[in-house]
């Protein structure tokens, strides 16, 4: 078996038992905030395989804390019912068989209320180990327990608002997740391109850098870059429309191969949620069917449309090192427009040259998570967590493709620059985009 | 195009507006008792493409009063929602496009109770329509199709249970939809078979005969059976685990060539609800899991397997003419056992020999229906009714088979011995068993 | 068990050695005919599930041969080869595991020169077998089984060519397998009903009528027919023209439901081999790619094409009892246009109104298959023959319809009045295609 | 569009006319003798969409140069028939509309007699054509397409013995491609680990080496590894069975997300053709089906296997620039071992320790093709070949593993340390094992 990574261990300003407990019943408030305006007939559709459905959403992350939590660290716990670790284990072989992903769907019993009842049972009982203090002696592993359950359901979050959006997307009529919003009237800056040196560069979380990551984010170690350049901001959906119009689902030409084939066999013309209507290209968003907005980043893209845009423009996609190098470079105003609330990209803002401090690229963080040209591979020295929290990223590292940058739908706080989000190229139902990139 | 029948009569029983007014209240009101135990999850979900979720069984029976009554005859009427005429008309080409089959577990708006409120209007407008007095011109018209719109709500209440039986069924934990009933302990009689002669029998609907029949029951009609006998009851599980233990699913020789072809494809080993236990088997019902009683009636077997059972066992299926002949020619207390509450098949009663009115033979109608050797196929000189309500039952006269008798899950009332029940040939989620048939 | 027919008796015309073993003799020899246009590459193919190469064919004939006949009644006789009894069973489940049916077109060895070897080693070998005599004992049981060989054999002639036909036409480049075949110009005759008495009518082979029979057309039994009207002729691509230029293809309205559903899944806009092509409309022949002869039948038609068509020209399919009373009731040169040679359907020639001792229906037999609206069910007690060969038929009476007529490929002497071919209602590969009938 | 290269040169020592022609009949003579022991049905068929029919190979290159070089620089020449262009491009979006390649194997006409003297025309003009002289202006661009299409053949010649192995096993009764080999008696040596340093290598073809290269083996570029380790040899196939028999297909543990799942999906429990009959484990290879010799190296691995083995053994599959370091490291005499004939991976010699000049790892090149880690994905600047050429494999960079080594069915000359093979993860049809790599 291969090496383990040592064990986890808590952020240091998550370590002292009040500063934890607040910040998990801050990441549990906010999911049942995420899932209240989802009706009972909501929360149990499962809409296609890679969906969940809300109701397995909420109790899954319920039952990772009750898994690998309370029953290790609270002797007295009772399970709430002992049939739900078939039901919302997800895909940890170690905690044994399961209900099949593509059928999460229709488990109808337990309801959407006894979930809730359920998530507030685990949250009070979790609430009060914490509050008993961290005077005990296993309450590093503890810690770290919880802050790996705080930032797991975190991604859940996110993929509460991705899933939701794709059921709610099957129904003819478009109803909507909330209320529209008020529209900012504004136009996308230009596009250019921003030269960086290439080099020797470092990437990766590094083993005492302060705050949580993931295991794929490691170990930090030096890559060779060549000398490129990165567009200002993503590419807007008045970009991507010239490439539809310039032909771009109608010939092979600038696909991958794979790409093209899965235009023919799933009968793209657009990206997933765009329509066109009697009254011109409408998008479905968590807030209804909306006309869209040119100057906005195109979003729900697949891997295989990003690289066609990309090759079709003359460019390429950028390389998870060299976003990762660039995000790091960036002020922090640069880069951080997570978790504004609109659940829903916004027109990138102008940030010039750059000033003194930065290189003015746009809209890094937050807003669509960018696909880049990197497989989704274990880094140099890879080791997964040991326990059977281990099998949380390492099992997934084929087929799949590195999107970094976080989107308009993950948590605020979630994000960091060495972050690697990954999906198999042809998904398209996360809020995923492009930025361009070239050699110099 | 083929030719018409004439128009619908109403029943002469249901010809006094307040006694169909009555009568539609009573059948709509069984429809709600009927879902009443389901929450709004179990209502969503479509466990598979024949099956659909009861949300949609109440929304379409209403959408079938709303367009087909009420838009024609309540001039003032403004339906609900112009929208759920996509939703939820079924197959009705001639009512336009709707949402396909397979997905209708995907809308999840409207919601149950959204639903419920609909059913409330269609019901309340029609019955103030009902009662607002037959001295209207086109009282017959509306009167025929008022009531033809009942019984085809009463086939929904029938497609009620069998189809939330299925989803609940895919649950690993078998929640039940109702409380267990108290057991009748009693032996299945001795299997016996009853002799008729055979000769020129007249079937299906007379035209002048009073009550209520589909377009598919007639033209009444002259068929040759030569001499035959019939089982005295349907087989039960006891019979039938003979069957699987004597390696029934094990080699193809008593089976049809499609059948074994699906019993290879489907993995199938036992009926639809069975399962092989730690503690024997069990089978689930719309009373939870239960130990299986081996004297009730074998059901949730599809035509394949009751043919294949017929076949090992020396027999064969009956011919529709045969179960009609013989049904017709039962007293009343031989052939109804319909409507008794009990969701499930009774242990079948020693009629004897008949008596001197009777056959003696048990259970031809209700606890399961039959499945017989007779391809689903149109009477010589069939017509289908005028209208789009006649796209009611022709165009399914391909690739199914006729099964005859009622069940379990049958209306009280619904059901003539003129009936005709079909499903394809590897259909297994109605409550369908078998009753034995030779040549003499 | 279900009872069996008496065992097979010999038809009286064959039951001399000599007669048989020319006989015999003549049906191998035409089947090497039959293959002798195509080449290796050509009989190795499956072009779908449905299709056999014409490979197998030619040593599936003989594997029946072998063993059915030289293995029971030929002591010194040694298989060829034991492994072509698994690859060459079609589907005799007593004899034994076989090659997969899809996966017929896989293997490569035994070669084509092999496989004709193995058939010439047969052909001598129960040639000599034959020319022993009829002198021994189980001479009775010998000649039967020979003689059901042959017919069996006939039937698969049938099948090479309507195979071949499909493999060659999945060649963009359209080779033909014989050549062109002189035209004649012709018109056809116009369509008229000719109409027929119901009552009671006797179908069905008769026990001591002379002549092979398959199981299947047994027992002969009474029908009561309603009166009826069939076409003079079978329909030709000029009126099914005109269904598919009225929307025929475009919208449900005539569909059976399945029908339908098949229509929009395969994406069927005419029959099979058409072609609409700058030059206008041709068809895919045995003779090479043509231009469409208005005049000729439309043919390679499924049934549900079939069906459609009769609706939308206002009138129904035959059932199979009509078309057997029409047909016994002809004159022989009404009836018999079987083994031209042709490898097509001909245009009718006008029978007028049928003279003093016909009816006048045209090409009663041979052209085209008819679809009939009858189901493939076993006739009133039917049972199948004794042994191995009992397999025949009888399992695969579920999910079929019955054509009648016989076709331009059929073997001329193979057709009778009863005979009864049968295939999925979706199928048409088979030259396949309609008269109409309706109520009178 | 991307930036292409510049274009291809012709390598040094094929720059004569004299030195090319003779090198391209040599390639054109060693396909015809690899098809030589093809049957014209063996050449036919497709026995899945990855495999292409011998006779599809031996068209396909023949019009590779008929279209690249032919058409361009011969302008006498007419196209051997120009439907060929439609059946034999294979994945060229430049050259137009093709055959599907799952329908390869449908094409019956050519016949394989008509496709060699297709490649004879081609070979004898093309012949010509080199023979007149090197003199013409064109001369250079002519000779690079030349030596193009000798590796592209090469290439096929590879497929050809990959493919026709996959057709034959597809017979139950397991026809050799060849003679049996004499047996060589030989004990695999013991594996061990053999340390590299890490820091920056250099890989890829470097622009002025001599020799030819495919565009994705370039541009030569630094990476950074970190110390580590390769095995002294490919695993065995008795190591590969200590993991079946630990259990290594029956639990998800070793395996990746989607290995696993494939697992399951295709019931994998062993390499591809092994078999496990009542004599032992046998395996099916290019000279019929023989008892495994469990010294040779395993082979006929999907990625999925490899890896799962290499972490069952605490250990990881190496690095594509592991695997090349370590090749350009080697003596000759410990990476060369292509072409031997033998058409099935040799038992591996002893290099002991390697002595003064080597790391004595045994089997770099040839036996099996060795999976890494690496996804393959462009190098850094990769730019592909300008004109339709350039598609050769830009558009393949997705969603694929890369291979090293070279195998037992490579021609010889063909490889080379820098060339990167590729396959899905699942593809198994090829001769591929695995080397163990570990982090030091």
């Amino acid at each position: 078996m291969p090496t383990r990574q040592p064990e986890l261990r808590v952020s240091p300003d998550l370590a002292a038992a009040e500063c934890l407990s607040d910040h998990f019943r801050t990441v549990r408030n906010r999911t049942e905030a995420l899932a209240a305006p989802v009706s009972a007939e909501d929360a149990q559709v499962q809409s296609m395989p890679d969906v969940s459905p809300t109701k397995w959403h909420l109790a899954h992350t319920s039952w990772f804390f009750e898994t690998f939590v309370l029953r290790d660290f609270d002797p007295g716990y009772d399970p709430a019912d002992p049939r739900f670790a078939y039901l919302f284990n997800s895909y940890y072989d170690g905690e044994g068989d399961r209900q099949p992903r593509p059928h999460r769907g229709l488990i109808t019993r337990p309801t959407l209320d006894e979930v809730r009842a359920y998530r507030a049972r685990v949250t009070d009982r979790l609430t009060a180990l914490l509050d008993a203090g961290d005077a005990r002696e296993d309450w590093p592993q503890l810690a770290a327990l919880v802050e790996l359950g705080c930032h797991h359901e975190e991604q859940h979050q996110e993929l509460i608002l991705t899933d939701i959006k794709h059921v709610l997307a099957q129904n003819p009529f478009a109803p909507a997740y909330a209320a529209p919003y008020p529209k900012r009237v504004a136009s996308a800056p230009d596009h250019r391109f921003v030269a960086f040196d290439g080099g020797a560069v470092d990437i990766g979380h590094a083993p005492d850098a302060p705050g949580f990551h993931y295991d794929n984010e490691g170990p930090r170690h030096t890559q060779m870059l060549t000398p490129f350049a990165l567009g200002s901001r993503p590419i807007t959906n008045g970009e991507y429309l010239a490439f539809i119009e310039d032909g771009g689902y109608q010939r092979p030409g600038p696909w991958l191969s794979d790409g093209w084939a899965t235009v023919c066999a799933e009968g793209w013309r657009h990206p997933l949620y765009w329509r066109e209507t009697g009254d011109g290209w409408q998008q479905f968003t968590l807030r209804g069917l909306q006309p869209i907005n040119w100057d906005e980043p195109v979003c729900h893209l697949s891997f295989y449309e990003a690289d066609a845009y990309a090759s079709w423009a003359g460019a390429r996609l950028p390389w998870e090192a060299e976003l990762e190098v660039a995000t790091a470079a960036a002020r922090h105003d640069d880069a951080n427009d997570l978790g504004s609330g609109r659940l829903h990209p916004a027109v990138a803002e102008d940030h010039g040259t750059g000033g003194s401090s930065g290189h003015g690229l746009a809209q890094l963080a937050g807003d669509v998570w960018e696909w880049t040209r990197s497989a989704y591979s274990p880094y140099p020295r890879f080791a997964p967590h040991a326990g059977t929290v281990g099998e949380y990223n390492g099992k997934f590292m084929c087929n799949q493709y590195v999107l970094r940058g976080g989107s308009c739908a993950t948590p605020p706080g979630h994000w960091r620059p060495t972050y690697r989000n990954f999906f198999p190229a042809g998904a398209r139902w996360q809020f995923s985009g492009l930025r361009l990139a070239k050699d110099l």
